[in-house]
């Protein structure tokens, strides 16, 4: 028996071309009792801190596991390899590249920092080192790290125990909270055109139901949104503004794309203000 | 061990983002043991209709299982969250706003109808219940019903029983059957390009091998269409008429795709006649 | 116990309408304890030769399974459908169009050709003969063959031997060898733009580190190449030749599209040489 539930697994390879599905044979040939749940293989290419944001919402709701996470693209380079023991008693596999952190954070913070050896991962796992290519990490080290955890293999026997403190983060997000106004980045446009803000909801609390918003340095005319709790309280074509399903504020229009009404982006930055502040634009 | 072999799970949510693994990770902690078959994630957007049509397809193939879909504009509005239980034994949990119903007759039928009080699913999975969201019910409320429901739990913990008759349906298909001619809506265009149409196939036996086909209220001239068994009949260009995969009337090319030729989507309405009854035009 | 660890699938299908979904759910009725892993549902619509690669790929990482893969442009017509026992010991399960040629030649060559015989599959299975369609073998002959393989029936129950030698095979690649050029077919443009090509990495062995590359045919100026070993080993703009993941010769960019700067898809021709050879244009 593992001591971990399942092994979860994302990356931005997408599904075409079999590199998901060669990480997953695998682990699966390491250690073939591993159930592998797939979190997402559609992060952006090279979008490190969209794949963290993805693994620190899913993350915590899993029952203790494996997360085995590779966004890398600095793959092959001097970038280093490294697996997490976090409080809660997760471990997280990945490249060392802030990647893993946000999930850290949401299961407790570190209680090891483990930097993997290459070689020592292949020779535990049966794998010959000298096929470790220069480009597919996850295939020839991260999954193979992965699975030898899952299976019980003690840490030390393929890597060595780092400082928490050396670890890479991830920029911090754009989050200004003022006396009058807001101004908080853009971090997620979903699949229904939602917009999710860098801001918690509960840190935005206008006197007025309804708020004045603004795409900063767009030059475009503001625009007036209605706090509400769900898509279905807004009438056709009203903006919305409501704590979205992670606690964050975000924007919404009812069965609409309010990031196409709003011509926004990830990494765009929204300023929100009661009516009066704007003035009379 | 369950009376259920799998949980299947259906959505419009996208892999990206991770709201399906947020559901499935949440499926996991509650029943570990629950084997996860994923029916769909790419459902259009708030498309109620065509997560019905897929769930329908695939249920029955299944062995009997926990059906969780959620495809929910209504979601966190006054729509009822609700678990039918089928006669074949399966059981069906989503919003009731129609999407179960087609699956539901394609498992026999209604043995019970529970209505989902959230505050007791939440309760009985370990969760809890002030953070259920107003955006987010899979997570929240349908993963763990589907999850205790699988398990085993009564559904009587969780539900109060209601009556079939209330439930909500979808509205019906366009499905006309003339002495010289059919019309039926367009249910299915697939990623090859195929038309499926809400005729079934034994409906419509034209007497000539070749038919008048035209889209109606486009404008555009008819098209004929040559009655085969399959794909590979038909010669370059040849547009086929055909039963498809489910039984239902089907409009084909032979490696391109017929949707394109005739400019059709998903709702609009095809006449078909013998060559004679369109006349001269 | 099953003599296979996992059932593989691969088709041309995607997730939408429930295609991928039936085929499972045939394979869990008739074989629930196998998992099943999805190698990739993304494959170009009828495009056996990129089926056969990413399978090609994916199946030698795999433990011993049985490979279920549906590409199958002829279906329903007097294409043979086919499962052959690889010497490895793997079970490949699919039309005789050639899509699994490449992953049998990875698994060690053919120790066994079975034709399938539909109605023995369907009467083994405990499926009316009857509901065969001509349009969806996957779900109605391919996956209970699978399925049924799996679980160790015989395969003289569901089929008759044939030859190997009878089998059908793919098209060979382009890929010339001279003494100072090289010409080789792009087989992949990956979700990163990075080029493989028809050739293996160690076959062409430039004596400068830069050399020179054309699109044959295509009228454009070429390029010049740096020989690297990973992406980022590459200056922004700057293109490179490399090992990629599958040992073959890849052009790549550094965070950007090789391909979309090249203008190149799957099929065209590269042509690479020592910067003298191409002259002064």
């Amino acid at each position: 028996m593992s001591d971990f539930a399942l092994i979860t697994f994302l990356t931005d390879f997408g599904w075409g071309g079999g590199y998901v599905a060669a990480c997953e044979a695998t682990l699966a040939s390491i250690s073939p009792d591993a159930r592998v749940m797939h979190v997402s293989h559609e992060v952006r290419v090279g979008d490190v801190q969209e794949g963290a944001d993805v693994l620190a919402r899913v993350a915590p709701l899993c029952p203790v596991a494996v997360h085995l996470a590779v966004v890398d693209p600095g793959v092959g380079t001097k970038r280093r390899l490294i697996a997490l023991k976090a409080r809660r008693g997760d471990v997280l596999v990945g490249p060392d590249n802030g990647l893993l952190m946000p999930a850290l954070e949401a299961l407790g913070g570190a209680l090891a920092v483990w930097v993997l050896d290459p070689a020592r991962v292949r020779a535990q796992a049966g794998l010959p080192e000298e096929r470790i290519s220069f480009t597919f990490h996850g295939r020839d080290v991260f999954a193979p790290a992965a699975a030898l955890l899952f299976s019980g293999l003690p840490a030390g026997k393929i890597s060595t125990e780092a400082d928490a403190s050396a670890l890479s983060v991830l920029a911090p997000r754009v989050t200004k909270i003022g006396p009058d106004e807001v101004c908080a980045e853009v971090v997620e446009v979903d699949r229904f055109g939602n917009v999710g803000l860098a801001l918690p909801f509960d840190r935005f609390k206008p006197s007025h139901p309804n708020v004045e918003v603004e795409v900063v340095g767009e030059g475009l005319p503001s625009w007036s949104a209605r706090l509400v709790r769900t898509y279905g309280d807004l009438a056709p074509g009203e903006l919305g503004l409501y704590q979205d399903s992670w606690g964050q504020m975000g924007l919404a229009l009812n069965g609409a794309s309010a990031a196409e009404l709003l011509g926004v982006q990830r990494g765009m930055l929204i300023k929100m203000c009661e009516p009066t502040s704007l003035g009379d634009r």
